[in-house]
């Protein structure tokens, strides 16, 4: 399949996004990983819509779930099996878009084991070595046969450069595909970390699901793995929010096949974690770039909480407020809103420390607009595309930064209409 | 002034919410209190826009404000006036729309003690029985002389038949005015309860505001009668919810005159009890009512939890939700997206003992669509104006009740293009 498959990854011709990045980046090979994707008919006839990837031997896997009370059967199933792992063959990766096989009762469990079975069979592991992902409406049943009948021919097609097809195939909503690469010294060994990812706000409509795939030739040992996965997820996909909806599905896996030759990484590793993270905010930032209706790219900065916690709840308060959403939609320096979502966010606050700025410019201070801020000044700002709004409690040390996009007519369209 | 300069009450001649009471039901004299409203410009020129309401002396007084960290000067004002409430002379409470008096620093502090000398000048009060509220556009400097120099006017004025002309004074984005009535019998004592209130949205847009005042001419003791308030408002104010943003200026009053003359309350009494849960339900359903891009009038109730503040969160994060929402407002019977909130509230669940209903229809149980269950039933229902969203957790006995309204093109319409 491949390229000559990927015909129809945009649903009914949905324009793109304005705030997409320019191009898709160049997805390097990882040796040890290859992959396959092709179109089963899962929802629509001609969209790719299963991806196949597969890990060699000797490699090691991490993951970060959603914490979701009511999240998927896939999600389970892969909770269980990365807690049980042993021995040292490779892993598989099935995902499929179009259908997420939540709240699909006994029949989704079944339907999950069904699915890793095809895959072990196909490539000769264990199914306690498949981890799959589905996205996509909620509550109907998963057509698994069609998947379970496209894994052989899906298994002879593995292919090292087969990222970018398999980029496409886990796309629901989205309106264009989200890579992302980086190359990293680890101790005088070069190696490359690539991934990408699907989401188009926490939750796409329907489509439950944030979904990120990473793949390193760096040779890092489960517990190093995971624990920088977990870190850096704290400050990427975690930091970022399009409606505040957090999906029953959303998984992010990283596999790393060591075959880069690096001494093996046995603790969080400085340089490599930048580099993870670097990937792992640049995915994240594109799926708030392809948020439903998005026209602008938001980032919500706050510093001089009491706390760190204190400093996210804020932010969170700001970048899920439909109010300051809505002003920042219509380009309206409203900064009243942004006082009211710090003063309803939980967090310890006082109202005559607070500063606010719209990127550099000063806007409110010591309890007041402050002198220098003019209307015009704010509305001007509000023009751009990407947009910083700073907050500075002025109580403390804790800080944290998420990012967001505005509320539009575009949110309320792709939602209100979706399954219709 | 009174009736005839009622004039301009709606905004831009806003159109009246289609989710509207048929009438403004009529608020009855209560024998101690007087009320007083004109219109002084503070925003508009020709608009009712201050009311100032006085209640006879030997009467008591309760309130319930917002938590929010950023809340007004007006706010703080009243909250450290009950606190140190004592005597027995009358009170005042004086309500301005069109300026919130937030976020105006120590200015903000001063003009609250102006409005509350200038009318405890006009009454022959202490100021320190002077509450006020503002409620308007946040970060502005309030116009206070313009409300200063009417109060004397305002004084004179005063009636007992003024209530619907101050109800109407403090409206902002309301597309109509607010109030509720209840008559109860008081071991053998008929006394009334009447309030009215303000709100379009938790906040409206900018129009920093829920506020509500209630009056009867029962005979209750201040810490009785603040129990009674309290109780009553976690169900009614405190279970409502447009957009999940909190004011900073929310308030609540209630002053009780004694006329009555029936046997002190002296603990929270039944039947008064019952019938201000009412009142104030009726008020707060009003709000939701007049919710800003309403169509849908959403009733939320959960049970089956294992605690209460479970249950709460579970129906909190169906109320806020944005993609049930605009589910909602779509008229999609879109239960996975339920399913999706219950996931992310933080309550415990278990996928497979929850139970979904839109009114009496039966839609998911047993962590599957339910086997009667047809999207055409579910659609049809969805039509209605007044929808019913019953979920069972199947865990414990907690339950809860929140109303809520749809989220629209009307809501984004109203709150990105409000300031310019």
């Amino acid at each position: 399949m491949g390229e000559t498959t990927v015909t129809d990854t945009t649903k009914g011709g949905k324009a793109v996004s304005p705030l997409a990045p320019a191009s898709f980046p160049t997805l390097p090979a990882i040796d040890g990983v290859r992959f396959a994707a092709g179109a089963v008919g899962i929802k629509y006839q001609d969209r790719v819509d299963v991806m196949l990837a597969h890990v060699a031997a000797e490699s090691t896997i991490a993951g970060v779930f959603t914490r979701s009370a009511t999240r998927s059967a896939a999600v389970l199933d892969c909770q269980a099996k990365l807690a049980r792992l042993s021995g040292e063959e490779g892993f598989a990766i099935v995902v499929n878009s179009g259908n997420s096989n939540t709240f699909t009762g006994k029949r989704g469990v079944t339907d999950v084991d069904l699915i890793a079975q095809a895959a072990a069979d196909a490539l000769g592991l264990p199914p306690s070595r498949v981890f799959t992902s589905s996205t996509g409406v909620i509550g109907e049943p998963l057509p698994a046969q069609k998947i379970t009948a496209a894994l052989p021919e899906l298994a002879r097609m593995l292919d090292v450069a087969g990222a970018e097809p398999a980029a496409r195939a886990i796309m629901t909503t989205d309106t264009f595909p989200k890579g992302a690469v980086a190359h990293v010294d680890v101790d005088g060994t070069p190696v490359k970390i690539m991934g990408f990812a699907k989401g188009s706000g926490m939750i796409a409509p329907d489509m439950a699901t944030m979904l990120g795939y990473i793949f390193t030739d760096a040779a890092i040992a489960p517990d190093a793995l995971q624990q920088m996965l977990s870190t850096c997820n704290i400050a990427s996909f975690n930091a970022v929010t399009v409606d505040s909806d957090t999906s029953t599905s959303d998984t992010v896996l990283i596999a790393a096949t060591g075959r880069a030759g690096n001494p093996l990484i046995t603790a969080p590793h400085a340089a490599f974690q930048a580099a993870l993270l670097d990937v792992m905010q640049d995915l994240a930032h594109q799926i708030v770039r392809d948020g439903e209706g998005a026209t602008k790219f938001v980032e919500v900065r706050v510093s001089g909480a009491e706390t760190e916690a204190d400093a996210d709840r804020v932010a969170r308060a700001i970048a899920n407020s439909p109010l300051v959403k809505t002003a920042i939609a219509g380009e309206d320096p409203n900064w009243g809103r942004i006082v009211m979502a710090v003063g309803k966010s939980g967090a310890v606050a006082d109202r005559d420390r607070l500063t606010i700025r719209f990127g550099d410019i000063l806007v409110a201070e010591n309890g007041w607009r402050a002198e220098s801020y003019t209307e015009d000044a704010g509305a001007t700002y509000m023009k751009q595309a990407e947009l910083l709004i700073d907050v500075d409690l002025g109580l403390g040390d804790g800080a944290a930064t998420v990012w967001t996009c505005d509320l539009t007519h575009g949110y309320i369209q792709i939602n209100a209409d979706y399954r219709s």
